[in-house]
């Protein structure tokens, strides 16, 4: 598809440029909508804007919808405000809460006035929730109707409003005061008989998620019951919504983008063929700066063992390694619970199960790490080792155990800790954990060697 | 739901003990079967077993099917051959292969000659499919019919197999020789006029994935164009199956799980809550041993420079800074790169341009990190530097320039080679990456030292 889409681009350009709209409507009209945004965000931002403004209004919106949102930003700028106004007005009401949400105040404040009154009370409404949870994400245009129609009665209904819904395979069912009661899908309406009543055959008490709940837990919804879309309440049962299966795809994956950077120590993601470097140095720098800040303790601590470190030269050969162990021992718990808490496999109530567990992984791999450790020390010269070499490799198998125990202790715990205060667990990145621990190795080691070794 | 479900379980031991199996038949009914497969998961294995074989065969399958693989296998140690096979003939495609694949072989050899022969050659054939590719995922129950029916003939047609089919919400229009040629859905079938032929209301030359595709291609497809589902198509452009929006949102989180394990090089994910320690020791220990080892290279490069790590003490207080800044730096460009690739962001072929990006964003950054290790350089005493601070803060920049860009542009050129010789650009792990450096870290420092610092 990518590439048929490349192929046309150059025809699409020259039609742009020459001003003929007509030819350009005829040729995209053919085209998918998510295709048409492929060229949009390749094309002169100038050459987009003509192109979205050959479309008619409900053209246009469908592919603007698809478009990102720094590049919707730079057309909008190119477009009259009439035009604006009428694009608002077709777009999804989800795409569109999110577009509004990155305009500048001032705009907003502007262009809310010119919309009609139920379009403003939608959008202001998606715009009250917060970001991450449902209701940002949640569309209003689903379909609904009484539990009192027959079969009949519904698929006429449906037929007039389909239109401007964003899925009919789910009807949702309320009572008067638009309370859910239940839930019956085309499949089912079709495969009954037209006089049934939608009470017969609807699905009471259908699952839901409330308005202010977590957007991951729609995808674990959807996962589980293998739903298309699961309604919306709030507070009073009240039907405010529904997010439907593709929304939560698109969730997921900027889930996954966000974690990734996170456990990179990288920022918030990006999109990196469009940034420019400085952009992606503003993002990366500040995790780097604290991260080397933190490491000035550990230059500190060692310089705090100059003695030891000047009378056995081998002891500052073993740092790089002792400290990469506990590093990607801290690494391998934090990102196994990470994960866990994030599908659930994992409860933050199992606190003292998981110190358990670690504990007994901790020790069980410390110790195969320290049988190579020690294995390297007796490898060590005598002559760098101040004629002791059996007290070296004691040092270092001592010290690797209790390095691998703790971090594998630690890693696990710290991410139970963030998610206990309300943090983001991911932000317990391996970078961060890394650091904090190359200390503690320092202290334990060279503790460790000062016990063992004469000097 | 959870806790409904954990509210009802004494409660249906009790029935499960008490060997009533229609009451707790009737019970059941009205649970979701992904609540009760959360039961089948809970329970002891003797009463999982008895929970399901009071059910009948369809409702059996339906619950199974939502049942994690390992108690699936555990569960099957329980029933009889009748129930087998019934519960396998009654399974859905896909879960159906999937069970099959996580069986001995001994037993599938057993098993497959007592099933129909249409259930057999369907079972080979999703066999056939290499793990992770679209064949392996979708499903076969999925509706077609020709272009030369009428609406009301289509939606007749449908009405029929309904019951057997994953989706009937889109409907594949293929020619006599099964080749895809449309697809119409149950939307627009509905808001037809009967008389109307399919060929006139589907939309022609869908979009499709070749059976052999990775399953992120199917993610990204559904992604872009909004779908419920997209047909899969054989060499020969005959339709073979379909994968729907659920089936991809489970490969998504499957998917996530297994890059975060493959970040923090903690192996394969594991189900963390049911796992004993030592299987989690198993996944684990592999890629700490092999990253000892190759410290073990850091050790001796060490070893070659202790002349110069004698005379000025202070050198050494700084290795952990300068390697833990290298590790950070490439961990952040590595995490973008590998997510890119997996996001289409970045494209293999951009090599040259990320190179340069990742130069000046290198060196952008190692300038400021040299800023502040040269501050910290110059608060060494003159006695620990062999009064040649300034020589020391010198070396400290110019090693933390060099460090930092070349571990940015490593870190984001790794995942491309990997990529580009076919293998997970995902396994270039943050350890891994971060293992290599370090042993770079230390000759690029000790060499700049050995230049700047006279002895």
């Amino acid at each position: 598809m990518k590439s048929l889409t490349a192929l046309l681009l150059p025809d699409i350009r020259e039609l742009i440029q020459n001003h003929q709209p007509s030819d350009l409507r005829e040729i995209l009209a053919d085209i998918h909508p998510a295709d048409i945004a492929d060229m949009v965000e390749t094309l002169e931002v100038e050459d987009a804007a003509r192109l979205l403004a050959a479309q008619s209004a409900e053209f246009m919106a469908r592919i603007f919808e698809q478009v990102q949102e720094d590049r919707q930003l730079a057309v909008l700028q190119m477009m009259g405000r009439d035009r604006i106004i009428a694009l608002i007005e077709e777009m999804a009401s989800d795409d569109r809460a999110d577009l509004i949400k990155a305009l500048p105040e001032r705009t907003v404040d502007s262009l809310l006035p010119l919309l009609a009154q139920v379009e403003r009370n939608d959008i202001r409404r998606l715009l009250s929730y917060e970001e991450g949870t449902v209701g940002a994400v949640m569309t209003t245009e689903y379909a609904s109707l009484s539990a009192d129609l027959t079969v009949i009665e519904a698929l006429n209904s449906l037929r007039k409003v389909a239109s401007n819904k964003e899925t009919i395979y789910y009807v949702f069912v309320t009572d008067t005061a638009r309370r859910l009661v239940g839930v019956v899908s085309l499949r089912e309406l079709v495969l009954s008989r037209p006089e049934q009543l939608i009470r017969d055959i609807m699905t009471s008490d259908p699952v839901f998620l409330a308005v202010d709940e977590k957007q991951v837990e729609a995808a674990h919804m959807i996962e589980k019951y293998d739903l298309l879309a699961v309604p919306v309440v709030n507070a009073d049962h009240k039907l405010v919504g529904i997010v439907t299966a593709d929304d939560v795809i698109d969730v997921l994956i900027e889930e996954h983008t966000e974690d990734t950077f996170r456990y990179g120590a990288a920022g918030e993601p990006v999109r990196y063929a469009t940034a420019s470097p400085f952009s992606i140095v503003r993002q990366r720098i500040t995790w780097l700066v604290l991260l080397v800040l933190t490491m000035f303790v550990s230059t500190w601590a060692l310089a705090g063992f100059e003695l030891i470190l000047n009378q056995v030269a081998a002891l500052a050969f073993f740092i790089p390694m002792l400290m990469g162990s506990g590093g990607n021992a801290a690494t391998q718990s934090s990102t196994t619970i990470i994960r866990g808490l994030a599908t659930g496999d994992v409860q933050i109530g199992q606190v003292g199960q998981i110190v358990k567990k670690e504990l007994i992984i901790g020790l069980t791999v410390g110790v195969a790490l320290a049988g190579l450790a020690m294995i390297r020390g007796f490898l060590v010269p005598a002559s760098q080792a101040n004629d002791q070499v059996l007290a070296l490799a004691l040092t270092l198998g001592i010290t690797m155990i209790l390095v691998v125990t703790f971090a594998t202790v630690l890693g696990a715990t710290l991410p139970l800790v963030f998610k206990r205060f309300g943090f983001d667990p991911a932000l317990m990145s391996g970078p961060f954990i890394t650091s904090v621990l190359d200390i503690l190795t320092i202290l334990l080691y060279l503790t460790t060697a000062g016990l063992l070794i004469r000097f």
